[in-house]
């Protein structure tokens, strides 16, 4: 008899963004004249950099050719995209790394769930609050967890509050816990960890023999420069950190789907009888035997993005987001609202008015300002109260919001 | 502390096929005039056909385009590619499909291995034996099996042998088993299911309340219309089976990365209260939390798979391998050698000569023929003694393989 994997069954009923997605064609299909301007999910809007295509469409042409056609490539990536990775992503800001210890895949998302296959069924998880939904659910789904409890949160993983008083980045737990997820510059937050405060986690992952699993998606989005982009970038990482990055914020490729996730040699894990044995080999042979590399014309287009040409397109595309973004704090902040993140990322985290909840304060959003936010309360209890702006519009998409909200909520 | 996934210490050193290539490297550092001719690994060999090029290109160029521009789709897929999977690989053969039971993916490799997250971790595994190695090392870096014996099979897992006396399609086993992996036309044996054969693998599966995972990674090659292309053309199948498609070796997209798996809305699973529940629901939550959808260009290059020019230009790839197939079946069958499959399967699974262990033949092969099969045992301990050769290369390397290896092995 086939039994299903019962750990499914304590999950909440969807997965937040199909959850926004229903009540957002619900109240288009009801109002069908209300033009919905969307800052929800987080999706990149703007095309992909002529660059990126030039070099995507070459790559296909390749393909079509008896001379250019590649089959099956390495797992791990091809070397031409690895090289650009070490040398744009790493070395220019003063980390060294060895091809085999980077992993080019087709999402983050996969990567963030999937890596903890390699680790053993009762490690026990830290995360942040609020945070990234697929931290949690993807460890509820692998057992880590008991029953959510009446806040939602599941037994068994510990939770670490973001809030004002911490400027939503918290310290290491105090107690130990053996995997820690942690995302700077922060979704849904948009606040960034300093030098110091990840060298404070980093220390602590040393002094416990944890592993931190570092979400890097947004550090494109990072406008100072002594602002860390890589954990790496904090000595002794090596040793106790797995960073993932992605090109679907940093390069428009939210439709295109190419990430990478780096595993030093360092980086050492501990067997039943203490033995330490090395992670990048056990991811290496779970990517061999789950993986099949990514689609060869995509590696192209994200090996374009280091060009000089990729450089200076995507980098006026981030500044174009992140024009948005300061568009946002300027015009919501002024007409009274509470804004955090929006700097260093192109989340802003708004605290909704008079106290009101996070779905509540989304629901009247979409009825009254036809405008899609990120119900805060969805990424962790701590997050009740606030709701997630993106800058992922056009100017006119973002300026019409801020006028709208600002209509609706004036007091 | 960060403990490792132990079961990872059960699998083999190494997946076969970097082996292989771990191998092949060396003989070419040692032997660097040598031209190799790999029918080893099953990759194809042809350019992408010219009608998926240019739906790829355009789709690329739309992708630079402001109204063209496509972020996050559909972790299931989009529609376009939905529809005409279900005209054309379904409703062309009398089965009707809902868009919502076919799961778009980028390979049945990662699709085959994922599928077990959704089953309880007691399910027993049942597979073939030779059988295609990522079935069973999945499941024992998923814990559910005990340690690999002498023989190299796991403890906890069914194996039926595939052999001449069945014409290496093993019936269901007469023990129960929740969960059994079944490839047809098969990879490696060639060998195909009859309709009757399918039938009496259904009938099992309904009796025991099991689930069969169906690979038709090659139907594409079978040449008889009588026999089934998708185990739904069987009464019940859509009660007891998960069934796994790829355009990898369909359309020669092995570098390019597509694939769909479908889950019949009326195939349920048990939990541990005895409730019924529809596994397509779970597999709808394991790929919209721990997946984010195939590249777009890449869905419309697999959809015009199904355009005329795509039909006839991919059907002519797959009679040039074929005509390779019946190639090595003719020469080396009029040499002597013993061969199987390659009829309606890319594969020849040839019984090695004077009764030479698979490595032995595999290295001999590759040391004086200058010619890359896959050991037989490589895929289990009923495949020793074999060896198989893929139809993957271009008729003159086709050609020059089979003269070198009747030339070494004369008689």
């Amino acid at each position: 008899m086939a039994r299903i994997n019962e750990d499914y069954r304590k999950l909440r009923a969807g997965y937040l963004f199909p959850e926004i997605g229903r009540r957002v064609r619900a109240f288009e299909a009801a109002h069908p004249q209300a033009r919905v301007i969307r800052l929800g999910i987080g999706d990149v809007t703007l095309p992909l950099a002529p660059a990126l295509v030039a070099a995507m469409r070459a790559a296909v042409d390749e393909m079509g050719t008896a001379t250019g056609f590649r089959g099956y490539g390495p797992e791990q990536g091809y070397e031409f995209l690895l090289d650009a990775i070490r040398e744009h992503d790493f070395a220019a800001r003063g980390v060294e790394l060895e091809r085999d210890e980077i992993f080019v895949s087709d999402g983050s998302k996969c990567d963030t769930g999937n890596i903890q296959e390699i680790f053993g069924a009762g490690c026990t998880i830290a995360v942040t609050d609020p945070v990234y939904p697929v931290y949690v659910d993807t460890s509820v789904m692998a057992g880590r967890t008991g029953e959510a409890g009446t806040d939602g949160r599941f037994a068994g993983i510990r939770y670490l509050v973001a809030d004002e008083a911490n400027g939503f980045v918290p310290d290491p737990p105090c107690e130990p816990a053996d995997v820690a997820f942690l995302c700077t510059p922060n979704n849904p937050t948009g606040a960034v960890a300093t030098r110091e405060q990840l060298a404070r986690w980093v220390a602590w992952a040393r002094a416990n023999d944890s592993v931190i699993l570092f979400d890097a998606a947004y550090e494109a989005y990072i406008q100072d420069p002594a602002l860390p982009h890589s954990i790496y970038e904090i000595e002794g990482a090596k040793e106790c950190a797995i960073e993932f990055r992605s090109f679907s914020k940093r390069a428009g490729f939210t439709g295109v789907r190419c990430a990478y996730t780096v595993v030093p040699k360092q980086l050492l894990g501990t067997t039943a009888n203490g033995e330490r044995v090395p992670v990048n080999a056990l991811w290496l042979r779970r990517q061999t035997t789950k993986f099949n590399g990514v689609s060869y014309p995509v590696q192209r287009a994200a090996a374009a993005v280091y060009s000089p040409e990729g450089m200076k397109q995507t980098a006026e595309q981030i500044a174009y987001y992140m024009a948005n973004a300061a568009l946002l704090r300027d015009q919501l902040g002024a007409a009274g609202f509470t804004l955090f993140g929006g700097v260093h990322a192109p989340y802003i985290w708004m605290r909704t008015p008079r106290a009101m909840g996070s779905w509540e304060f989304f629901d009247r959003l979409l009825a009254q300002a036809c405008v899609v936010g990120t119900p805060g309360a969805g990424f962790g209890p701590a997050g009740e109260g606030y709701l997630r702006l993106s800058a992922f519009n056009s100017h006119e998409n973002v300026t019409a919001a801020t006028r709208r909200i600002r209509e609706v909520f004036r007091s």
